[in-house]
């Protein structure tokens, strides 16, 4: 079982078109019973009008389907784009060869039994992917029901959705690794009214996995919305390459991932064979690349919804028009909810307001405009221009509560020539029933306005488009910073000690305290009186990477006599406590007081890769796991986005009487260690700052302790 | 402006009735243009079939609606139980003083211009309550929709609801402060098929408020969940009673509480006039008395379908049973994200189940049975009555995933036999379209068994059901400890000093250090000796407020000798720093070390009443605001809930290396506390025990510093 694809990843995504729009198929194990899945096959791809060439392969049939059945994959007239294999797990791996050797570059393997169920499945999933190496065919599955390609006609699955008489065809294309739940999910937003492009399940994903599908999408013009049903990405290293590359086309992903909680992840791997890994990370992956995170399929559908209409919010600021008071109420919470912002209109705005509004109307935002303005919709789009002209307001929710009959349609006329003339996005709460509004309803569809029965629903849409559009200004941003020299080392990290790690991030920008290695006691005292007092006396030997324990430390030394026995008593306390050590000197180091002591670091996660880490000390970390990723590197941006983050962010603006700590500092730190763990990312598992000190504002960060561990290395002490 | 009610709160519960089913009805304002507001309430009356006698009033018509109309309330035949009062803000206050003369007890005032427009409105709204209770009537709103009483026909209201031509009755009543925005929300659960009886909106609540209707709904045998769409209540102090009746009736409570945000809170205020107060306590209620609250319509539509079986878990077990492993999944991680446990399944269970399944289907909770199960439902029926058994499984969701067709039906049949035999409740997640599973879903419809499109909303629907369920069983746990005699003193408290404060939380069994009042050098050395040293001393006096500050504290005293020396040293301090005060003494105190500090106090809240909190010290209070309220009383059950739900609660298991808190200890304080205000709320404004120190298990818990403030004088120190 392995995630590395077979073939190179940009030769197979280039090619992957001939998998999602091939141009003959053979099915391996067709049926002429079609309430079997082997029958539903064929019959769905017949029956939606697949343009190319079929081919059944069956040795028990000479016809199914009314066309000629093949007895094996070898006597074939040609060689498909793609096979689809539906066959036990044993015969799968035998039908796999025989693709290769025809020079069939793709299969779908549909059958189960293999490493999710266990025992003898794994090995026979070891040999489908040995089969499929060996003889050049790139797989999709085992354990999957299959893909569908709506507007070109390719149906290659079994189950409800395939044999839908009628489906819309659209832009969202969507990869999902758990069949059954994920074309119910195709099958449920289709029905209210999501049109989709490709869909694709993946099962066990021995070979072609989520992401190259996603990656794939990318390119896909056809594709404008890319949606992903997760149990697990396994290879998620690739994850943060594929999320910029989506920013960069201008293509939101939506991700529904499950398996986050323990129990999850335990009926994950009797699914399909996947771990969960870090929800941590996940939720960073997500987070850093503006990925939409939905638990329920009505969020996909009031996404797409959303998306459809190719606007997004220059900024986070919303302007809220109701017909009726309630629903501002409950508005004004949700955009607080979702990080949205509900601003005062300047004054010019609300002057411009009084003027064009009834007397009783609101001319706060949010803006009850009153029910009266149903009798003269000129005044309606006076007024939402009027607002839509304020700069503070970069997107409007107009809500139309329960407006019906002739006034309905008004005002949908009116909403729709508004939108056309403005680059900030629209949307629209009404909830009234479809058969009292007219065509009201029909016409803000027909514009792609985003429509939306509830207020709520509304609101999370449109937090959905501040969040990607936000996350491309900051990729936008974070991108066209000056550009830096990697300093990737020629020759191994030597970071065996505090001292060389110090040094390391000094290398980076990432200030330590001031300090000296001292190697008598005379030196740490002349080191001391140059530093000023007080100081820091630590230990530093590789062989020692215990120093407290090892009476290797002493703290707020305030004179060069108590320096110079300090470094006494330490030498000969490490020698005590580890006789044969090798020991480098003492460390003189500067007393950091006065700043906050926070958590900044860098993992190399096994499935993830390299990332930066950062959480405040103490209890936050401890008890409250407050802390947040970012996989490297990352710009400054997003490194204030991370500080601002955590829970206890409000330690660092002067929380408890204490003054504001030098942020800007500290997220430069970040974004050097995100630099740092990037250049070294192969050589480095785990890097910890802990403390970094912040200082009050203007006046940096200190470095108190650091720890490098290198993959070949033990932890430096 | 005032919420309390007119009349007394009982008389006027028992005669709600007259209110929700009046036998005649006034319109007074009553129009006969069926496009305006005062035209639409006889005509929607009357379209719908109203039973009782109506009487239009309006000076000039002579007939309304093909009936007669009056000309004043005055000359009416007989005084209908209620008037509905259709004109501007000045007119409705004549009227409501004519009605009251006319001896009509109940008036529902539809117009606006009050006190949520402010200036004018302000003073009208005074006049409005004036009027109304100098001449006995009670009131609803003003700035309201309307009532309705579904299997009565009564349609007393204007907006699209009323005017619907079909509407479900059923158990649901509902009160809504805003009436467009709780109206359609209405609309759009009953058109998703949910039964109203009674919706009532309620606007500026100048007399009868939410609560009123919640209480009167709890009475009310047609009303089986109660439903309430709040921007904030006024009257909260009555909650914890009705919340108390609700549970004891066993009637779910549905809260869509808005306003919580700032900006929420600013929108209110200019909508009903209603201001939101504290969040905090709003979910402390929500919390403590199994208030489900939901955040958008389809909450609303699925807890009714969960709530209208009528079955309760016992606990929070929820066994899972799919027909495709994916579901499983998501309702794993659904079921942690809702505090839902998906417990394993007992060994006889797994041992029974793998006789009954086919050999590849796991018999693992959740428990995948495999599509081959469709083939004999006989099977579905043996797995899930073998799940049903197990003690550790108290609830079942079965997901049929998007099995169609003769399968469908099969299945329905099995759990509709299923369901009736086990008091356990069973949801279907089920995802097909309506119109592919034959009579299936008709037919769990029929039986009651509630049935979602989605796992993610049927899981969260199954949490309701746990949530209300566990409230009922704390308050029936809570409620059968043995009886307190109250401590209601006589005289006036005395707690002008910390060391009256510390007796009082003593006699309630809330263990301060152990401690001495000494009034001489001499006395505090004795004391010292036999409290056990370390000691601490601490000036007691009601004019030295900041004791540190007035050097009037010493900790960690190791002996006599320096007892005494630090003795003289304190009241020379304290002299120096207050020369006029009062000392009363000072404090030897015992010095508790090696426990967790946390912060137990209570409040009296203007709007909510006496409540106690809990919480952690430090940075949980300061930064996080990690703290948890409870309306007193409460019992040993709430208070661990209290203490399990702050996010810190590691804290106390023995986090960072300590010994697990003595959490029994804490619980008992929490619960002494609640009485403590419980029987002073009326003259205790505030009570601070910080720190209450926490020692380890089975060694209790101590004051060390405790504030009470009372009503009338300041702050003791």
């Amino acid at each position: 079982m392995s995630a590395r694809p077979i073939a190179d990843v940009e030769n197979a995504r280039t090619s992957f078109a001939r998998l999602l729009n091939p141009r003959a198929i053979a099915i391996v194990g067709a049926s002429s019973d079609p309430d079997s899945i082997n029958g539903q096959v064929l019959a769905n791809l017949q029956a939606r009008h697949y343009p190319g060439a079929l081919y059944p392969v069956n040795p028990k049939y000479a016809q199914v389907g009314g066309i000629r059945c093949y007895p094996s994959v070898e006597v074939l007239p040609q060689a498909p784009d793609l096979a689809v294999v539906l066959l036990g797990a044993a015969r799968a791996v035998q039908v796999v060869v025989e693709c290769g050797r025809k020079g069939i570059p793709f299969a779908i393997v549909i059958g189960a039994g293999f490493a999710e169920v266990g025992g003898e499945g794994v090995q026979l999933q070891r040999e489908l992917v040995d089969a499929a190496r060996q003889h050049g065919v790139r797989l999709v599955g085992p354990n999957c029901i299959g893909m569908m390609n709506v507007p070109d006609n390719v149906f290659a699955g079994f189950g409800p959705v395939f044999g839908l008489s009628q489906l819309r065809a659209g832009g969202v294309s969507m990869v999902t690794q758990s069949g059954g739940f994920g074309f119910a999910v195709v099958n449920m937003a289709e029905e209210m009214g999501v049109g989709f492009r490709h869909v694709v399940s993946t099962g066990n994903e021995v070979d072609i996995t989520s992401l190259d599908f996603m990656d794939a999408f990318v390119d896909d013009p056809g594709t404008s919305l890319i949606a992903g049903y997760f149990e697990g990405i396994r290879d998620a290293v690739r994850l943060p390459a594929i999320a910029r590359r989506a920013l960069a086309a201008g293509k939101p992903v939506i991700a529904w991932k499950v398996g986050n909680s323990p129990e999850g992840e335990r009926a994950a791997a009797s699914h399909t064979g996947n771990l969960g890994g870090s929800a941590k990370l996940y939720q960073a992956a997500f987070d850093q690349f503006g990925w939409i995170r939905i638990d329920d399929v009505h969020e996909l559908v009031d996404c797409a919804n959303a998306f459809a209409r190719g606007k997004l919010p220059a900024h986070g600021g919303v302007g809220i028009v109701t017909v009726s008071g309630g629903a501002g109420v409950l508005l004004a919470d949700a955009c607080a909810a979702h990080g949205l912002g509900v601003p005062q209109l300047s004054q010019a705005t609300r002057a411009r307001l009084r003027e064009v509004l009834p007397a009783y109307a609101s001319p706060q935002n949010p803006v009850d405009v009153t029910a009266s303005i149903l009798n003269d919709s000129g005044l309606l789009r006076a007024a939402l221009k009027v607002i839509l002209d304020d700069d503070a307001i970069a997107s409007l929710i107009v809500v139309a509560s329960s407006v019906e009959g002739a006034a309905a349609d008004k005002i949908a006329a009116e909403l729709v020539a508004l939108d056309a003339g403005t680059p900030k996005p629209l949307m629209v709460s009404w909830s009234s029933r479809e058969d009292r509004v007219g065509g009201a309803y029909q016409l803000l569809r027909a514009a792609r306005i985003p429509l939306y029965r509830t207020p709520s629903r509304c609101c999370r849409s449109l937090a959905a488009l501040c969040r990607f559009s936000n996350a491309v200004r900051r990729q936008a941003r974070d991108g066209v910073l000056p550009a830096r020299v990697a300093m990737k080392a020629a020759a191994p990290l030597a970071v065996a000690n505090e001292f060389q790690a110090r040094q390391l991030l000094a290398q980076y920008g990432i200030t330590p305290t001031r300090e000296v290695l001292a190697t008598s006691a005379a030196d740490a005292a002349a080191a001391a009186t140059r530093i000023g007092f007080p100081v820091a006396l630590k230990v530093q030997s590789a062989d020692i990477p215990h120093k407290t324990e090892a009476g290797g430390v002493k703290l707020r030394l305030t004179d060069a006599r108590s320096v110079q026995a300090a470094y006494e008593e330490i030498v000969a306390s490490a020698r005590a406590y580890a006789p044969g050590a090798t020991i480098d000197g003492v460390l003189v180091q500067e007393m950091v007081e006065g700043g906050i002591e926070v958590i900044l670091g860098a993992v190399n996660d096994a499935r993830f890769g390299p990332a930066v880490m950062f959480g405040l000390g103490g209890i936050f970390t401890e008890v409250l796991d407050d802390v947040v990723f970012r996989f490297a590197p990352i710009g400054l941006e997003a490194a204030h986005e991370m500080v601002a983050s955590i829970r206890g962010a409000a330690v660092l603006h002067g929380a408890r009487g204490r003054p504001p700590a030098d942020v800007d500092a500290l997220a430069r730190a970040i974004v050097s260690v995100s630099h740092l763990i990037e250049d070294h990312g192969g050589e480095i598992a785990e890097l910890d700052i802990n403390p970094l000190v912040v200082l009050p504002k203007g006046r940096g960060v200190r470095v108190v302790d650091a720890l490098i561990a290198t993959r070949t290395n033990q932890p430096n002490p």
